[in-house]
């Protein structure tokens, strides 16, 4: 996925390794960023840097939307994603549809302040196949759906692909929103422009790209589609549904003001997505 | 300046390797990335990634006041600021000071995209040391003035610390703006704290923080320090200043949206930084 370049952190104890059905899963305490979850060889997250994907790809959806209250989750075994969706005191059903049973037992063993976000008693969680998952649900289903996979080689693949999308945009209600991982601007526009293509073919409400820093990630960035549904209009850029920060347990990375500025692309970037 | 992580690119080809009077000077043909310029074993510059950093460390600055006429650029010695000053077309008068000569003959030599910035008749060159250049400078001189330098062990030290500031201040004009080089959010919190006590105590107008994205640069990520002087105020986030995009050298990454957006930090850095 990156040819030329490698981003390395330095290893204190390898906790865990072993290769589930699905990919090869690795647990490593590092020195300076904290425990590390790996899967196929690339890093998914660290403890140090991991609020800021996990924070952006759950409160840019569901911000952007008045009274959020089903939301489907799709991949995010780590539970980082559930953490934040159970933020939102208006969601009444979480739905989660992971692929791989492993990378849940994981989290839960090495990653207990990720993984809390299975404890929230309106998860449910189902262990199988985000695409079948999908051709199952009930049309307008969802208020929005995140789709937290890893990249587009390896079990992900089909959540890069129009049918899936297609699935998506049948379970959401109308005017539901959708955010998807959608690769780097620094690595791979094309296969974002390709993505975005896609999206502008089935979403008929907006589509939007959305981008963040996650310094363990190639490039130092990543970024989200962001989609609604024909019905009410949603303006992704400007958050109807502020989030009421904890005081037990602050956000370290989203607010409002960001929300905003993620949307903001640099030149390059901007020509090649031209977004609306 | 970064324990615990490795970011690497391919080498394939070592094109310039020697020791000048301050630091090691490498070039290297990389695989993905273009050609590399390395200072003391720090990336500097990748042919890739370098209009991030050029652009946005010039343009913050510059289009935050009208009509800017002197500018001082202090390092910057391959070019690149040159260059994006050089767009600004109410400029008159443009000083650079780089304590490395080698550092200019190797970017003429290696980069010439870069070291283009040198061609601009405005430009006038002082290789020598930037604080005592500064305590030459008439009071009030300069409209803006630009730190572009390396991190703050080796040669750049100095210019991190409060005597440097003050002689800053006293080289601008009232309301004059300054934008220094002013690290990582991820990896240096300690020192942009420091640095933002410092600038609190010197500049009497305004002090902000703003960051961009540069793949290359520990964390992904850089930032800068934009302060001004006493004086006409200034409204760094909302430039006053748009740049006229040239056709046959379009902006890489600099807009106006990202300008603004720059300003906007996570949380975590929000609560340290406590910006105005």
């Amino acid at each position: 996925m990156w040819p030329g370049e490698a981003h390395s952190l330095k290893v204190k104890e390898i906790l865990f390794q072993e290769k589930s059905e699905y990919q090869n899963v690795i647990v490593f305490e590092s020195t300076t960023y904290g425990k590390v979850l790996v899967l196929d060889g690339v890093i998914q997250l660290t403890e140090r840097d991991e609020c800021a994907y996990q924070e952006m790809i759950t409160h840019l959806p569901l911000c952007s939307i008045p009274n959020p209250k089903k939301v489907l989750v799709i991949g995010g075994g780590d539970g980082g994603v559930l953490r934040e969706v159970s933020r939102h005191s208006s969601v009444e059903q979480i739905d989660i549809c992971e692929i791989d049973g492993m990378v849940v037992d994981v989290a839960k063993r090495f990653f207990p302040k990720v993984a809390i976000g299975f404890e929230d008693p309106r998860v449910n969680l189902n262990i199988g196949d985000g695409v079948a998952f999908l051709k199952n649900v009930p049309e307008g289903t969802y208020d929005a759906i995140i789709v937290d996979s890893s990249d587009p080689i390896g079990p992900a693949q089909e959540l890069f692909e129009k049918p899936f999308f297609e699935s998506v945009a049948k379970a959401l209600r109308p005017g539901g929103v959708v955010c998807t991982q959608a690769e780097s601007i620094w690595l791979h526009m094309h296969i974002i422009e390709e993505i975005v293509s896609v999206c502008r073919q089935i979403f008929k409400g907006s589509v939007n790209y959305a981008w963040t820093t996650v310094p363990t990630y190639p490039s130092g960035v990543i970024g989200f589609m962001l989609c609604s549904t024909e019905g009410p209009a949603v303006d992704f850029k400007h958050p109807v549904n502020p989030i009421t920060d904890s005081e037990e347990r602050p956000l370290k990375f989203y607010n409002t003001e960001i929300h905003s500025a993620s949307f903001c692309l640099p030149s390059f970037a901007k020509r090649v997505i031209q977004m609306e």
